[in-house]
């Protein structure tokens, strides 16, 4: 903050000169966990000057005052897990987080990098100014599959770069079994990023006792895993920041919400969303929509708003400008009716007044991807026995599918029924590995996705070679997308040329093409209820169990590649 | 953390080595609030790798076993606002805030700064690394006399190279009239400290409504000066982190105690002593007493623990090692017979079982002062002139003491009874400014003392040039040190070789040598209880009213320096 807007942001505290905004209402302290009728908070710049008692002095002829009458003013939300994977561009994400009250975004960046790399990764990063919203990173983390190979999705030195960009907070979620086994690279970033007096963010799903500590001991400092109550109240033993997630990928709130009622401080508990559907933001649900079940499923208004501001922001030590409102903060808050109503009628952030019931006041601020971003897909064509099986046995290692994004490893014959061909194609080369899936279910057909977590790695998944090739072509010649066809017809498909995750166009188109996508998969024979979801994690290994990626089938549990065929 | 003690720690905490110490009894987890029995924490090296449930693997022959019993551990209480200004060197200071279970000090350094400069506050900050204790320093404040003069007590340069060090945690006091009256000087180094994610600490005393709120505009970022629950509660709801001081200057807490009752969240309220005398740290009373009479006071004990652990390492970002007990946290704890006896049986610093019932396992580990640190007093001769009053006219001002550390103005005839003539002595130059003084009480003779704050220039108070003269003259042969006499005769002194605050070498002499020099000003005449103190804060700027410095006298409310005549 420079000296000269210093002097300004006194002389408003002091009475010398007007604010540029009032807001009048009842204050959500979240510093004294108070609320406070009557209370006048002033703005200068994107800062707040002044809360307390009203003072005539701060009000002049060009000052913005909204009176919330009998409503109530929180900090603006903060989302402290989230990822910018799904479709939906950064700036899209933050214009459309706004009505929603979600003034703050921290999201992991491992697809973005996977797609981006570090050039790309920094463009963005540096653009992140320019957005009417706030966004912090996570340095990408040490994906599981890249490190069997000895080979980081970014060296070191690039590593460095990132973690030195002041948007960048910590490391990107640690997946828990390359801690306990010790993995060498990990543990250096993890120190790296220390040193730099940041924090190692955790992916601790299912661990427990002494690898649950082993992993605190190694310096990880959250997790949003817990499932249960029991999960979250021993990770916020260990000292861990717990998230709580509910989101698009899983919503776990109302099993861990018998923890309200064990009487421990809630100081370190945080609700984050793990990920938004294009669907949601623009039915203007986000971290509103959480906290409002947060306060439906009984925890107390003032900590459950504490779960997505103070809290959050102290755990990423933002806590100077962010998470509360106070003098010196940043003027972000919203106002709601009252503190049981999650449904933000003024949304104020960086100073600005940003949406109005639900309706967005500003337009989306042009993000900073690179325009070169990977257009290596239109170079691709594939053809038929490109997605032959390459067995050794009868027998063959299944990917089975079907419980949330959990997958298993079943066995059984090349020819049964109801098993489809799954292909993972690699980014750079655009070589695919093919094998065999359980429980998507189609019975005709093919679809395609040009991403897939956490390298960013297309995947298709199809009855047989002719359809899986007819719809890897068509979303190559789209230079990125998703496809769904039947017998050399396109049943449904979008557009996704940012890097093949993304469109930077429009939110709403995005997200009906998404809906027509899924239709379309269930008119294939697919129950899945969300089968792109299922597709796009079959590459996953920070959960179990049988993943498949561009060189082969991996058992996360045993942590080793596996053969396809049974011997 | 390197690499290689990091898989130790893992190895411990899966169970593939033993421990180097298991202690066992019922855990304060300041986390989660609770107060939990039958739990082991395991330590390795300089760190915890687990706690909870007891397992056989953690004991090992060679691992030390302490067994509490149904006693409870504790984190390491931590000294968020102190001086290491008050006759007690840093090494002392340490090692006998070891067996009152504070493990960690967080100190002021205008003092240090004033004697030893840049280089040397450089040397004593690389040497910490060596103390059985954690020790980190905020950057020297800016001084108001100092500025006023546009002569700050260390330039921008050096101040940088300070904030820079791993051991500098924030910006020390700030007084805050240079705030609301915008000071560049000191707006430019909150930046700077900002800038490096550091926390500027103020000292708002007295400062309510806009100008309060002027202050954490500007970025203040915590008080310790609050005196009643009203200052703290109007602190605690402006975002700033709320120090409520209990120690040798003031004792603020039963005055601030009627917060408890008006159920604000007190997880941003600290404990904090503002400075510990040598008799109070050998008579064994520091953190612990504090805290003891928080909870005698009716603080909830695990509230009050948490306002000397985990609450002071938030505002300060060192949760990620300290103020708690965890994995990955440094092994900092103490034992306590039951939750609401502070007497700590056993404390843990660093790994280290350093002090037992009160009595401290460890040696004081050398301190980095600079060997030449300042000899310049034993040059200095002093005659009787050089204490004369330079008049202009009959009615003088006159500085009050006897208010605690406040002084006020009053006006008096030069030649009126009650009178003794007060001297500062420029630390540089040698040359003494003389004034008036009331409430001292000297019936005879004088006092002379090589310090006072915050430039550290040595003071002298007596009722003539002679007594003066001799006063200050034997201090200089001293070399550092305070002085009480009459008529030619010493009754009392104390030798304070370094820089002329402390005494490296026995905290218990400098504290029976401080008392009896006080017993000795008492004989004098004066009624004062804290005579020594009084006299070293006369030329405090921090607090009002009429304050000396080498060049005059200072009117702190008005901000300007006044003459000592009146026209």
């Amino acid at each position: 903050m420079g000296l000269q807007k210093t002097l300004e942001l006194l002389d408003v505290a002091l009475g010398r000169r007007p604010a540029d905004m009032v807001v009048k209402g009842t204050l959500l302290n979240v510093y004294s966990g108070e609320l406070i009728p009557g209370t006048t908070v002033a703005i200068k710049k994107d800062t707040i000057v002044y809360t307390g008692p009203h003072r005539d002095e701060l009000s002049g002829p060009n000052t913005l005052v909204l009176d919330a009458g009998d409503g109530v003013i929180a900090p603006g939300f903060i989302d402290g897990h989230t990822h910018l994977d799904y479709a939906t561009p950064v700036h899209q994400l933050v214009c459309h987080s706004l009505p929603t009250g979600t003034t703050t975004i921290i999201t992991e960046t491992t697809d973005v990098m996977a797609t981006l790399g570090t050039a790309g990764l920094m463009q963005l990063l540096d653009g992140l100014e320019h957005q009417p919203g706030n966004v912090f990173f996570l340095a990408p983390q040490v994906v599981l599959e890249s490190f069997y190979e000895q080979d980081p999705c970014v060296d070191r030195e690039n590593f460095r770069r990132i973690i030195e960009h002041p948007r960048v907070l910590g490391l990107g979620e640690v997946y828990w079994p390359l801690v306990t086994e010790g993995n060498h690279e990990l543990l250096e970033r993890i120190r790296m990023v220390q040193e730099r007096g940041l924090q190692p963010q955790g992916h601790t799903s299912g661990a427990r006792g002494a690898r649950l500590a082993a992993c605190a001991a190694a310096g990880i400092s959250s997790c949003h895993e817990p499932i249960t109550a029991g999960e979250a109240l021993e990770r916020l033993r260990l000292g861990l920041h717990v998230m709580i997630r509910e989101g698009a990928i899983r919503r776990d709130l109302e099993a861990v919400t018998p923890l309200k009622d064990l009487g421990v401080d809630t100081r370190r508990l945080i609700l984050c969303s793990d990920g938004v559907t294009p669907a949601a933001l623009l039915a203007g649900r986000y971290l509103n929509e959480v906290v409002q079940r947060a306060i439906d499923l009984g925890w107390p208004p003032t900590a459950a708003i504490s779960m997505v501001t103070l809290n959050v922001a102290e755990h990423f030590g933002l806590d100077h400008r962010l998470g509360g409102i106070a003098p010196g903060k940043q003027a972000d808050l919203v106002v709601l009716p009252d503190l049981r109503q999650i449904e933000p009628r003024w949304v104020i952030c960086q100073g600005r007044l940003v949406a109005e019931q639900g309706r967005s006041l500003v337009p989306a601020a042009p993000a900073g991807y690179p325009e070169d971003s990977d257009r290596g897909f239109q170079r691709w064509r594939f053809r038929p026995e490109d997605f032959d099986l390459n067995l050794d046995a009868e027998e063959v290692r299944v990917v089975q599918v079907g419980k949330g994004i959990l997958t298993a490893e079943t066995r059984r014959r090349a020819g049964e029924p109801g098993l489809n061909r799954l292909a993972v194609i690699d980014r750079k080369t655009g070589r695919p590995f093919v094998c065999l899936a359980e429980g998507f279910g189609l019975r005709s057909g093919a679809v395609a996705l040009s991403f897939s977590w956490d390298g960013s790695h297309p995947v298709v998944v199809g009855v047989d070679g002719n359809e899986m090739a007819f719809a890897a072509n068509r979303m190559a010649e789209l230079g990125g997308g998703g496809v769904v066809c039947r017998e050399g017809q396109v049943l449904a498909e979008l557009h996704l040329p940012v890097s093949g995750t993304s469109d930077e166009e429009s939110l709403s188109s995005t997200a009906k093409r998404l809906e027509a996508a899924e239709s379309a998969i269930r008119s294939l024979g697919s129950s899945l209820s969300d089968p792109l979801l299922v597709l796009q994690t079959v590459t996953f290994t920070g959960l179990p169990s049988l993943r498949i990626n561009p060189s082969g089938l991996f058992d996360v549990r045993r942590k080793t590649r596996v053969p396809l065929s049974l011997a």
